[in-house]
Protein backbone atom coordinates (compact mmCIF):
# COMPACT_ATOMS: atom_id res chain seq x y z
CA UNK A 1 0.00 0.00 0.00
CA UNK A 2 1.21 3.26 -0.63
CA UNK A 3 0.29 5.76 2.07
CA UNK A 4 0.19 9.39 0.94
CA UNK A 5 0.00 11.19 4.21
CA UNK A 6 -0.71 15.16 4.86
CA UNK A 7 1.59 16.60 8.01
CA UNK A 8 -0.46 19.42 8.26
CA UNK A 9 1.27 23.40 8.81
CA UNK A 10 3.34 23.70 11.89
CA UNK A 11 5.52 21.22 13.47
CA UNK A 12 5.80 17.50 14.06
CA UNK A 13 2.94 17.40 16.25
CA UNK A 14 0.42 18.39 13.47
CA UNK A 15 0.29 15.35 11.91
CA UNK A 16 -3.06 13.34 12.45
CA UNK A 17 -3.24 10.03 14.53
CA UNK A 18 -4.12 7.57 12.26
CA UNK A 19 -1.42 9.47 10.17
CA UNK A 20 1.36 8.49 12.63
CA UNK A 21 0.18 4.93 12.58
CA UNK A 22 -0.05 4.49 8.88
CA UNK A 23 4.03 6.20 8.98
CA UNK A 24 4.70 3.80 11.72
CA UNK A 25 3.69 0.97 9.87
CA UNK A 26 5.67 1.54 6.72
CA UNK A 27 9.29 -0.22 5.85
CA UNK A 28 10.67 3.22 3.97
CA UNK A 29 8.90 6.84 4.35
CA UNK A 30 10.03 9.73 1.98
CA UNK A 31 9.29 12.95 2.47
CA UNK A 32 8.26 15.70 -0.05
CA UNK A 33 10.39 18.84 1.24
CA UNK A 34 10.62 21.12 -2.33
CA UNK A 35 6.69 22.56 -2.31
CA UNK A 36 6.56 23.33 1.61
CA UNK A 37 8.48 22.58 4.75
CA UNK A 38 8.06 22.33 8.67
CA UNK A 39 9.64 23.80 11.10
CA UNK A 40 12.39 21.97 12.60
CA UNK A 41 12.85 19.79 9.15
CA UNK A 42 13.75 16.51 8.59
CA UNK A 43 15.33 15.99 12.47
CA UNK A 44 12.84 17.39 13.92
CA UNK A 45 10.15 15.24 11.90
CA UNK A 46 12.36 12.31 12.33
CA UNK A 47 13.18 12.63 16.48
CA UNK A 48 9.02 12.86 16.92
CA UNK A 49 8.23 10.30 14.71
CA UNK A 50 10.42 7.64 15.44
CA UNK A 51 11.27 6.63 12.04
CA UNK A 52 14.00 7.10 9.92
CA UNK A 53 12.90 9.48 6.26
CA UNK A 54 14.10 9.38 2.97
CA UNK A 55 14.36 12.99 1.20
CA UNK A 56 12.44 13.17 -2.10
CA UNK A 57 13.40 16.16 -4.35
CA UNK A 58 11.27 17.26 -7.55
CA UNK A 59 13.31 15.13 -9.55
CA UNK A 60 12.65 11.57 -7.91
CA UNK A 61 9.13 12.35 -7.33
CA UNK A 62 8.68 13.43 -11.10
CA UNK A 63 11.46 11.01 -13.06
CA UNK A 64 12.12 7.96 -11.13
CA UNK A 65 9.06 7.32 -8.88
CA UNK A 66 10.00 3.68 -9.53
CA UNK A 67 11.81 3.85 -6.43
CA UNK A 68 9.37 5.01 -4.30
CA UNK A 69 6.87 2.29 -5.36
CA UNK A 70 9.56 -0.33 -5.46
CA UNK A 71 7.60 -3.34 -3.38
CA UNK A 72 4.45 -1.25 -2.42
CA UNK A 73 2.19 -3.73 -3.74
CA UNK A 74 4.17 -6.30 -1.34
CA UNK A 75 4.69 -3.67 2.01
CA UNK A 76 3.86 -0.43 3.03
CA UNK A 77 5.13 2.88 1.59
CA UNK A 78 4.74 6.03 3.28
CA UNK A 79 4.90 9.55 1.61
CA UNK A 80 5.02 12.23 3.28
CA UNK A 81 3.24 15.58 1.99
CA UNK A 82 3.47 19.11 4.09
CA UNK A 83 0.00 20.21 4.40
CA UNK A 84 -2.52 17.76 2.47
CA UNK A 85 -1.38 15.45 -0.10
CA UNK A 86 -3.59 17.02 -2.68
CA UNK A 87 -3.56 20.63 -1.41
CA UNK A 88 -1.60 23.59 -2.85
CA UNK A 89 0.32 21.02 -4.49
CA UNK A 90 -1.46 17.99 -6.44
CA UNK A 91 0.31 14.64 -5.95
CA UNK A 92 -1.73 12.92 -8.73
CA UNK A 93 1.29 11.59 -10.62
CA UNK A 94 2.21 9.22 -7.93
CA UNK A 95 -1.00 8.03 -7.65
CA UNK A 96 -1.76 7.11 -11.14
CA UNK A 97 1.65 6.01 -11.34
CA UNK A 98 0.73 3.49 -8.45
CA UNK A 99 -2.80 2.89 -9.53
CA UNK A 100 -1.34 1.87 -13.40
CA UNK A 101 1.02 -0.13 -12.11
CA UNK A 102 -1.78 -2.16 -9.45
CA UNK A 103 -0.51 -0.68 -6.58
CA UNK A 104 -3.55 0.31 -3.76
CA UNK A 105 -3.01 3.97 -2.32
CA UNK A 106 -4.46 5.54 0.29
CA UNK A 107 -4.61 9.25 1.38
CA UNK A 108 -4.42 10.50 4.73
CA UNK A 109 -5.91 13.97 4.79
CA UNK A 110 -4.62 17.22 6.90
CA UNK A 111 -4.47 20.84 7.20
CA UNK A 112 -3.57 22.57 4.02
CA UNK A 113 -2.80 26.82 3.44
CA UNK A 114 -5.37 26.34 1.60
CA UNK A 115 -8.40 25.78 4.18
CA UNK A 116 -6.14 27.09 7.05
CA UNK A 117 -5.79 30.36 6.13
CA UNK A 118 -9.42 30.92 7.18
CA UNK A 119 -8.43 31.42 10.46
CA UNK A 120 -7.35 35.24 9.50
CA UNK A 121 -11.32 35.35 9.68
CA UNK A 122 -12.00 35.59 6.33
CA UNK A 123 -14.85 33.14 4.82
CA UNK A 124 -13.20 30.30 2.80
CA UNK A 125 -16.41 29.90 0.36
CA UNK A 126 -15.95 33.55 -0.32
CA UNK A 127 -12.73 32.76 -1.81
CA UNK A 128 -11.88 32.65 -5.75
CA UNK A 129 -9.46 30.87 -7.39
CA UNK A 130 -6.41 30.52 -5.89
CA UNK A 131 -3.04 31.61 -7.21
CA UNK A 132 0.86 31.58 -7.29
CA UNK A 133 3.32 33.97 -7.16
CA UNK A 134 6.89 33.14 -8.56
CA UNK A 135 10.22 35.04 -8.28
CA UNK A 136 10.75 37.37 -11.12
CA UNK A 137 14.04 37.56 -12.92
CA UNK A 138 15.53 40.08 -15.41
CA UNK A 139 13.73 38.42 -18.16
CA UNK A 140 10.92 36.83 -16.57
CA UNK A 141 8.45 38.74 -14.92
CA UNK A 142 4.72 36.97 -15.76
CA UNK A 143 1.83 39.36 -14.13
CA UNK A 144 -0.91 37.08 -15.07
CA UNK A 145 -2.15 36.09 -11.33
CA UNK A 146 -2.19 40.20 -11.02
CA UNK A 147 -5.71 39.72 -13.37
CA UNK A 148 -6.98 36.62 -11.81
CA UNK A 149 -6.98 38.81 -8.52
CA UNK A 150 -8.52 41.52 -10.14
CA UNK A 151 -11.16 39.38 -11.67
CA UNK A 152 -11.50 37.73 -8.30
CA UNK A 153 -12.55 40.86 -6.85
CA UNK A 154 -14.41 42.15 -9.35
CA UNK A 155 -17.30 39.68 -7.67
CA UNK A 156 -16.04 40.48 -4.47
CA UNK A 157 -14.18 37.28 -3.96
CA UNK A 158 -11.38 37.39 -1.77
CA UNK A 159 -7.32 35.64 -3.50
CA UNK A 160 -5.42 33.14 -1.66
CA UNK A 161 -1.64 33.98 -3.23
CA UNK A 162 0.88 31.03 -2.89
CA UNK A 163 4.42 32.38 -2.47
CA UNK A 164 7.16 31.02 -4.64
CA UNK A 165 9.68 28.40 -2.88
CA UNK A 166 12.87 27.69 -4.24
CA UNK A 167 14.77 24.27 -2.84
CA UNK A 168 17.58 22.52 -4.61
CA UNK A 169 17.53 24.67 -7.37
CA UNK A 170 20.50 25.17 -9.74
CA UNK A 171 22.00 28.58 -11.47
CA UNK A 172 21.85 28.65 -15.02
CA UNK A 173 25.29 28.03 -14.98
CA UNK A 174 25.76 25.50 -12.95
CA UNK A 175 22.80 23.28 -14.95
CA UNK A 176 24.66 24.41 -18.17
CA UNK A 177 27.86 22.81 -16.88
CA UNK A 178 26.20 19.75 -15.43
CA UNK A 179 27.51 20.72 -12.00
CA UNK A 180 24.77 19.30 -9.34
CA UNK A 181 25.39 22.57 -7.04
CA UNK A 182 22.36 24.32 -5.47
CA UNK A 183 21.55 27.57 -4.96
CA UNK A 184 20.26 28.10 -1.23
CA UNK A 185 16.57 27.51 -0.62
CA UNK A 186 14.92 30.77 -1.16
CA UNK A 187 11.31 31.23 0.14
CA UNK A 188 9.25 34.25 -0.82
CA UNK A 189 8.14 36.58 1.80
CA UNK A 190 4.84 38.77 1.93
CA UNK A 191 7.18 41.63 1.58
CA UNK A 192 8.35 40.84 -1.51
CA UNK A 193 4.73 39.44 -2.51
CA UNK A 194 3.64 43.38 -2.05
CA UNK A 195 6.12 44.69 -3.62
CA UNK A 196 5.47 42.75 -7.25
CA UNK A 197 2.41 43.24 -6.71
CA UNK A 198 2.93 47.43 -6.23
CA UNK A 199 5.28 47.40 -8.79
CA UNK A 200 2.44 45.68 -11.39
CA UNK A 201 0.35 48.93 -10.31
CA UNK A 202 2.88 51.11 -10.90
CA UNK A 203 3.68 50.11 -14.44
CA UNK A 204 0.01 49.85 -15.59
CA UNK A 205 -1.32 53.30 -13.92
CA UNK A 206 2.21 54.46 -16.16
CA UNK A 207 1.00 52.63 -19.13
CA UNK A 208 -2.51 53.31 -19.24
CA UNK A 209 -3.01 56.29 -17.01
CA UNK A 210 -7.11 56.93 -15.90
CA UNK A 211 -7.62 53.65 -15.91
CA UNK A 212 -9.34 52.00 -13.20
CA UNK A 213 -7.27 49.41 -11.60
CA UNK A 214 -8.58 46.34 -9.62
CA UNK A 215 -6.26 46.46 -7.29
CA UNK A 216 -4.17 49.38 -5.74
CA UNK A 217 -1.83 50.48 -3.03
CA UNK A 218 -4.86 50.92 -0.54
CA UNK A 219 -6.41 47.54 -0.98
CA UNK A 220 -7.27 45.12 2.31
CA UNK A 221 -4.53 42.37 2.53
CA UNK A 222 -3.59 39.64 4.84
CA UNK A 223 0.20 38.56 5.55
CA UNK A 224 0.60 35.25 7.01
CA UNK A 225 3.29 33.62 8.25
CA UNK A 226 3.80 29.97 9.66
CA UNK A 227 0.06 29.06 9.93
CA UNK A 228 -0.56 26.43 12.45
CA UNK A 229 3.05 26.86 14.19
CA UNK A 230 3.40 28.55 17.73
CA UNK A 231 4.95 31.41 16.38
CA UNK A 232 2.48 32.10 13.69
CA UNK A 233 1.97 35.64 12.31
CA UNK A 234 -1.18 37.29 10.90
CA UNK A 235 -0.83 40.88 9.84
CA UNK A 236 -3.52 42.44 7.93
CA UNK A 237 -2.80 46.09 6.54
CA UNK A 238 -3.11 47.41 3.35
CA UNK A 239 -1.05 46.10 0.55
CA UNK A 240 0.85 49.34 0.12
CA UNK A 241 1.93 49.07 4.05
CA UNK A 242 2.52 45.23 3.90
CA UNK A 243 5.50 45.85 1.17
CA UNK A 244 7.56 47.15 4.62
CA UNK A 245 6.56 44.29 6.88
CA UNK A 246 8.52 41.98 8.22
CA UNK A 247 6.82 38.50 9.29
CA UNK A 248 9.70 36.83 10.10
CA UNK A 249 10.95 33.11 8.85
CA UNK A 250 9.24 31.15 6.36
CA UNK A 251 6.53 29.89 4.94
CA UNK A 252 4.49 32.88 4.10
CA UNK A 253 1.24 33.60 2.31
CA UNK A 254 -0.46 36.27 1.11
CA UNK A 255 -4.38 36.92 1.15
CA UNK A 256 -6.09 39.94 -1.29
CA UNK A 257 -9.10 40.37 -0.05
CA UNK A 258 -12.33 41.38 -2.08
CA UNK A 259 -15.74 42.17 -0.67
CA UNK A 260 -15.30 42.35 3.24
CA UNK A 261 -18.81 40.89 5.40
CA UNK A 262 -18.25 42.73 8.85
CA UNK A 263 -17.99 39.88 10.60
CA UNK A 264 -14.58 39.55 8.75
CA UNK A 265 -13.51 43.01 9.25
CA UNK A 266 -13.70 42.19 12.76
CA UNK A 267 -11.75 39.20 12.79
CA UNK A 268 -9.55 41.37 10.62
CA UNK A 269 -8.93 44.31 13.02
CA UNK A 270 -7.81 41.51 15.83
CA UNK A 271 -4.87 41.33 13.63
CA UNK A 272 -4.48 44.44 12.22
CA UNK A 273 -1.28 47.00 12.57
CA UNK A 274 -3.16 49.95 14.42
CA UNK A 275 -2.22 51.80 11.64
CA UNK A 276 -4.16 49.42 9.03
CA UNK A 277 -6.99 49.41 11.85
CA UNK A 278 -8.67 53.14 11.09
CA UNK A 279 -8.37 51.81 6.93
CA UNK A 280 -10.50 48.65 7.83
CA UNK A 281 -12.93 50.49 10.27
CA UNK A 282 -13.81 52.58 6.64
CA UNK A 283 -13.72 49.63 4.48
CA UNK A 284 -16.50 48.33 6.87
CA UNK A 285 -19.31 50.87 6.03
CA UNK A 286 -18.49 51.64 2.50
CA UNK A 287 -17.47 49.12 0.30
CA UNK A 288 -19.87 46.25 1.55
CA UNK A 289 -22.84 45.23 0.28
CA UNK A 290 -25.19 42.41 1.15
CA UNK B 1 -7.27 29.51 26.41
CA UNK B 2 -9.84 28.41 24.37
CA UNK B 3 -8.64 26.07 21.75
CA UNK B 4 -10.35 25.28 18.75
CA UNK B 5 -9.60 21.71 17.57
CA UNK B 6 -10.16 20.23 14.22
CA UNK B 7 -11.05 16.55 14.13
CA UNK B 8 -10.30 16.46 10.42
CA UNK B 9 -12.95 13.90 8.26
CA UNK B 10 -12.98 10.35 8.54
CA UNK B 11 -13.50 9.39 12.37
CA UNK B 12 -11.78 9.53 15.73
CA UNK B 13 -8.55 8.75 14.51
CA UNK B 14 -8.37 11.79 12.51
CA UNK B 15 -7.71 14.07 15.32
CA UNK B 16 -3.56 16.01 15.35
CA UNK B 17 -1.35 14.40 17.77
CA UNK B 18 -1.16 18.41 18.77
CA UNK B 19 -4.76 17.98 19.06
CA UNK B 20 -5.51 15.42 21.23
CA UNK B 21 -2.74 16.69 23.50
CA UNK B 22 -4.39 19.77 23.78
CA UNK B 23 -7.76 18.20 24.38
CA UNK B 24 -6.72 16.07 26.79
CA UNK B 25 -5.25 19.25 28.77
CA UNK B 26 -9.24 20.83 28.81
CA UNK B 27 -11.38 20.97 32.17
CA UNK B 28 -14.25 20.97 29.87
CA UNK B 29 -14.40 20.19 25.78
CA UNK B 30 -17.51 20.88 23.41
CA UNK B 31 -17.91 18.88 20.49
CA UNK B 32 -19.81 21.20 17.77
CA UNK B 33 -22.25 18.64 16.04
CA UNK B 34 -24.81 20.74 13.97
CA UNK B 35 -22.66 21.58 10.96
CA UNK B 36 -21.09 18.15 10.23
CA UNK B 37 -20.69 14.77 11.68
CA UNK B 38 -17.70 11.84 12.35
CA UNK B 39 -18.57 8.12 11.49
CA UNK B 40 -19.29 6.88 14.98
CA UNK B 41 -20.15 9.93 16.90
CA UNK B 42 -19.62 11.47 20.52
CA UNK B 43 -19.74 7.66 21.63
CA UNK B 44 -16.62 6.97 19.29
CA UNK B 45 -14.64 9.76 19.71
CA UNK B 46 -15.43 10.21 23.75
CA UNK B 47 -13.97 6.47 24.03
CA UNK B 48 -10.57 7.29 21.83
CA UNK B 49 -9.95 10.96 23.36
CA UNK B 50 -10.44 9.06 26.93
CA UNK B 51 -12.68 12.51 27.62
CA UNK B 52 -15.97 13.23 28.20
CA UNK B 53 -17.57 15.91 25.40
CA UNK B 54 -20.44 18.29 26.27
CA UNK B 55 -22.39 18.44 22.79
CA UNK B 56 -22.93 22.58 21.52
CA UNK B 57 -25.74 22.67 19.66
CA UNK B 58 -26.23 26.03 17.52
CA UNK B 59 -28.22 27.74 19.96
CA UNK B 60 -25.67 27.49 22.42
CA UNK B 61 -22.80 28.13 20.20
CA UNK B 62 -24.84 31.61 19.22
CA UNK B 63 -26.72 32.42 21.92
CA UNK B 64 -25.17 31.31 24.52
CA UNK B 65 -21.81 31.04 24.49
CA UNK B 66 -20.50 32.72 27.70
CA UNK B 67 -21.33 29.04 29.22
CA UNK B 68 -18.59 27.75 26.94
CA UNK B 69 -16.27 30.33 27.85
CA UNK B 70 -16.72 30.19 31.01
CA UNK B 71 -13.17 30.40 33.07
CA UNK B 72 -11.45 30.14 29.91
CA UNK B 73 -9.44 32.87 30.76
CA UNK B 74 -8.42 30.71 33.75
CA UNK B 75 -8.50 27.21 32.62
CA UNK B 76 -8.16 25.50 29.35
CA UNK B 77 -11.24 24.85 27.25
CA UNK B 78 -11.78 23.02 24.05
CA UNK B 79 -13.99 23.45 21.47
CA UNK B 80 -14.04 20.75 18.88
CA UNK B 81 -14.98 20.47 15.35
CA UNK B 82 -15.49 18.30 12.16
CA UNK B 83 -13.14 19.37 9.79
CA UNK B 84 -10.99 22.24 10.19
CA UNK B 85 -12.60 25.28 12.67
CA UNK B 86 -12.44 27.52 9.98
CA UNK B 87 -13.47 25.67 6.94
CA UNK B 88 -16.92 24.88 5.91
CA UNK B 89 -18.54 27.00 8.83
CA UNK B 90 -16.70 29.58 10.33
CA UNK B 91 -16.49 30.05 13.96
CA UNK B 92 -15.45 33.93 14.03
CA UNK B 93 -18.40 34.65 16.34
CA UNK B 94 -17.32 32.72 19.10
CA UNK B 95 -13.56 33.71 18.66
CA UNK B 96 -14.82 37.38 18.26
CA UNK B 97 -16.78 36.56 21.84
CA UNK B 98 -13.29 35.41 23.34
CA UNK B 99 -11.20 37.93 22.09
CA UNK B 100 -13.61 40.57 23.75
CA UNK B 101 -13.54 39.02 26.52
CA UNK B 102 -9.98 38.94 26.82
CA UNK B 103 -9.35 35.02 26.78
CA UNK B 104 -6.94 33.86 24.85
CA UNK B 105 -7.49 31.49 21.70
CA UNK B 106 -5.68 29.00 19.86
CA UNK B 107 -6.94 26.94 16.20
CA UNK B 108 -5.26 23.52 15.31
CA UNK B 109 -6.44 22.66 12.31
CA UNK B 110 -6.83 20.12 10.48
CA UNK B 111 -8.26 18.84 7.01
CA UNK B 112 -11.42 20.04 5.68
CA UNK B 113 -13.60 19.30 2.93
CA UNK B 114 -12.61 22.55 1.24
CA UNK B 115 -9.00 20.91 0.39
CA UNK B 116 -9.66 17.36 0.99
CA UNK B 117 -11.98 17.08 -2.20
CA UNK B 118 -8.84 17.05 -3.68
CA UNK B 119 -8.31 13.73 -3.38
CA UNK B 120 -10.94 12.96 -6.36
CA UNK B 121 -7.81 14.41 -8.71
CA UNK B 122 -9.20 18.08 -9.18
CA UNK B 123 -6.79 20.91 -8.49
CA UNK B 124 -7.80 22.53 -6.00
CA UNK B 125 -6.43 25.91 -7.09
CA UNK B 126 -8.94 25.58 -10.55
CA UNK B 127 -11.94 26.06 -7.59
CA UNK B 128 -13.77 28.87 -7.90
CA UNK B 129 -16.67 30.05 -5.43
CA UNK B 130 -17.55 27.42 -2.67
CA UNK B 131 -21.87 26.79 -2.90
CA UNK B 132 -24.22 25.61 -0.90
CA UNK B 133 -27.41 23.59 -1.36
CA UNK B 134 -29.98 23.49 0.86
CA UNK B 135 -33.38 21.18 1.04
CA UNK B 136 -35.90 22.75 -0.79
CA UNK B 137 -39.34 23.49 1.09
CA UNK B 138 -42.45 23.85 -0.94
CA UNK B 139 -42.22 27.53 -0.79
CA UNK B 140 -38.62 28.17 -0.26
CA UNK B 141 -36.31 26.90 -4.05
CA UNK B 142 -33.44 28.98 -4.30
CA UNK B 143 -31.74 28.38 -7.18
CA UNK B 144 -28.52 31.25 -6.82
CA UNK B 145 -25.90 28.36 -6.23
CA UNK B 146 -26.85 27.19 -9.80
CA UNK B 147 -25.87 30.78 -11.03
CA UNK B 148 -22.41 30.50 -9.13
CA UNK B 149 -21.86 27.41 -10.25
CA UNK B 150 -22.31 28.97 -14.31
CA UNK B 151 -20.07 31.54 -13.68
CA UNK B 152 -17.38 29.42 -11.89
CA UNK B 153 -17.74 27.40 -15.23
CA UNK B 154 -17.22 29.83 -17.51
CA UNK B 155 -14.19 30.49 -16.05
CA UNK B 156 -13.30 26.96 -16.29
CA UNK B 157 -13.71 26.53 -12.46
CA UNK B 158 -14.83 23.29 -10.56
CA UNK B 159 -17.56 24.17 -7.83
CA UNK B 160 -17.88 22.18 -4.78
CA UNK B 161 -21.34 22.11 -3.70
CA UNK B 162 -21.32 21.96 0.32
CA UNK B 163 -24.59 19.98 0.56
CA UNK B 164 -27.91 20.71 3.86
CA UNK B 165 -27.46 19.18 7.39
CA UNK B 166 -30.47 19.58 9.19
CA UNK B 167 -29.33 18.59 13.02
CA UNK B 168 -31.85 19.28 15.96
CA UNK B 169 -34.67 21.17 13.51
CA UNK B 170 -37.95 21.79 14.78
CA UNK B 171 -40.96 21.42 12.52
CA UNK B 172 -43.41 24.39 11.98
CA UNK B 173 -45.71 22.95 13.93
CA UNK B 174 -43.47 22.28 17.13
CA UNK B 175 -42.17 25.33 16.62
CA UNK B 176 -44.95 27.46 16.91
CA UNK B 177 -46.28 25.44 19.87
CA UNK B 178 -42.95 25.66 21.57
CA UNK B 179 -42.58 21.82 21.76
CA UNK B 180 -39.06 21.30 21.74
CA UNK B 181 -39.53 18.48 20.11
CA UNK B 182 -36.69 17.88 17.30
CA UNK B 183 -37.18 16.05 13.76
CA UNK B 184 -34.73 13.04 12.98
CA UNK B 185 -31.54 14.63 11.43
CA UNK B 186 -31.35 14.56 7.94
CA UNK B 187 -28.05 15.13 5.45
CA UNK B 188 -28.19 15.97 1.78
CA UNK B 189 -27.40 13.01 -0.69
CA UNK B 190 -25.35 13.31 -4.16
CA UNK B 191 -28.46 12.26 -5.60
CA UNK B 192 -30.44 14.68 -4.30
CA UNK B 193 -28.37 17.07 -5.34
CA UNK B 194 -27.82 16.25 -8.44
CA UNK B 195 -31.80 15.88 -8.69
CA UNK B 196 -32.32 19.68 -7.59
CA UNK B 197 -29.54 21.06 -9.90
CA UNK B 198 -31.49 18.43 -12.90
CA UNK B 199 -34.69 19.85 -12.39
CA UNK B 200 -33.51 24.28 -12.03
CA UNK B 201 -31.91 22.67 -15.47
CA UNK B 202 -35.32 21.26 -16.64
CA UNK B 203 -37.35 24.63 -15.94
CA UNK B 204 -35.09 26.90 -17.41
CA UNK B 205 -35.04 24.93 -20.30
CA UNK B 206 -38.86 25.27 -20.39
CA UNK B 207 -38.69 28.71 -19.33
CA UNK B 208 -36.25 30.21 -22.10
CA UNK B 209 -35.99 27.37 -24.90
CA UNK B 210 -32.86 28.02 -26.56
CA UNK B 211 -30.92 29.45 -24.00
CA UNK B 212 -27.41 27.71 -23.37
CA UNK B 213 -27.25 26.60 -20.14
CA UNK B 214 -23.81 26.58 -18.27
CA UNK B 215 -24.65 23.01 -16.80
CA UNK B 216 -26.41 20.30 -18.10
CA UNK B 217 -27.16 16.94 -17.58
CA UNK B 218 -24.22 15.95 -19.13
CA UNK B 219 -21.94 17.93 -17.38
CA UNK B 220 -19.47 15.94 -15.60
CA UNK B 221 -19.24 15.72 -11.66
CA UNK B 222 -17.58 13.80 -8.94
CA UNK B 223 -19.62 12.77 -5.84
CA UNK B 224 -17.93 12.27 -2.64
CA UNK B 225 -19.13 10.69 0.45
CA UNK B 226 -17.39 9.97 4.06
CA UNK B 227 -13.91 11.81 2.71
CA UNK B 228 -11.61 10.09 4.76
CA UNK B 229 -13.00 7.61 6.48
CA UNK B 230 -12.24 3.92 5.69
CA UNK B 231 -15.45 3.72 3.18
CA UNK B 232 -15.04 7.13 1.50
CA UNK B 233 -17.06 7.11 -2.12
CA UNK B 234 -15.77 8.96 -4.67
CA UNK B 235 -17.61 8.71 -8.04
CA UNK B 236 -17.09 10.44 -11.18
CA UNK B 237 -19.99 10.47 -13.44
CA UNK B 238 -21.82 12.98 -15.74
CA UNK B 239 -24.53 15.01 -13.52
CA UNK B 240 -27.70 12.92 -14.78
CA UNK B 241 -25.88 9.68 -14.07
CA UNK B 242 -25.45 10.96 -10.56
CA UNK B 243 -29.14 11.54 -9.68
CA UNK B 244 -29.49 8.12 -9.34
CA UNK B 245 -26.27 6.80 -7.88
CA UNK B 246 -26.23 5.79 -3.97
CA UNK B 247 -23.12 6.68 -2.04
CA UNK B 248 -24.40 5.03 1.37
CA UNK B 249 -24.27 7.56 4.64
CA UNK B 250 -23.35 10.58 5.07
CA UNK B 251 -22.00 13.06 4.47
CA UNK B 252 -22.05 13.76 1.01
CA UNK B 253 -20.45 16.38 -1.18
CA UNK B 254 -20.99 17.48 -5.11
CA UNK B 255 -18.45 18.57 -7.05
CA UNK B 256 -19.39 20.12 -10.52
CA UNK B 257 -16.30 20.30 -12.74
CA UNK B 258 -15.34 23.32 -15.11
CA UNK B 259 -12.18 22.86 -17.40
CA UNK B 260 -10.57 19.57 -17.44
CA UNK B 261 -7.00 19.11 -17.27
CA UNK B 262 -5.78 15.71 -18.73
CA UNK B 263 -4.26 15.25 -15.67
CA UNK B 264 -7.46 15.40 -14.07
CA UNK B 265 -9.48 13.88 -16.74
CA UNK B 266 -7.04 10.93 -15.86
CA UNK B 267 -7.46 10.79 -11.95
CA UNK B 268 -11.37 10.68 -12.38
CA UNK B 269 -11.64 8.02 -14.64
CA UNK B 270 -10.16 5.75 -11.66
CA UNK B 271 -13.02 6.83 -9.63
CA UNK B 272 -15.69 6.96 -12.89
CA UNK B 273 -18.57 4.18 -12.85
CA UNK B 274 -17.70 2.46 -16.65
CA UNK B 275 -20.17 3.66 -18.39
CA UNK B 276 -18.94 7.75 -17.46
CA UNK B 277 -15.37 6.92 -18.89
CA UNK B 278 -16.21 7.06 -22.24
CA UNK B 279 -17.47 9.81 -21.52
CA UNK B 280 -15.16 11.88 -19.79
CA UNK B 281 -12.89 10.89 -22.40
CA UNK B 282 -15.08 12.60 -24.88
CA UNK B 283 -14.38 15.51 -22.63
CA UNK B 284 -10.68 14.82 -22.39
CA UNK B 285 -10.12 15.89 -26.02
CA UNK B 286 -12.87 18.50 -26.55
CA UNK B 287 -13.22 21.15 -24.11
CA UNK B 288 -9.38 21.40 -22.43
CA UNK B 289 -7.92 23.94 -23.72
CA UNK B 290 -4.68 25.66 -21.79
Amino acid sequence: MLFLIGLGLGDARDITVKGLEALRSCSRVYLEEYTSVLSGGKGALESFYGKELIVADREQVEQRSEEILKDADKEDVGFLVVGDPFGATTHSDLVLRAVNAGIPYKVIHNASILNAVGCCGLQLYNFGETVSLVFWTETWRPESFFDKICKNRQMGLHTLCLLDIKVKEQSVENMMRGKKIYEPPRFMTVSQAADQLVQIIRRRREDEPGEELGVTEDTVCVGVARLGADDQEIRAATLGQLVSCDLGAPLHSLVVTGRLHPLEVEMLQVNAETSALDHLTMVDSSTYTS
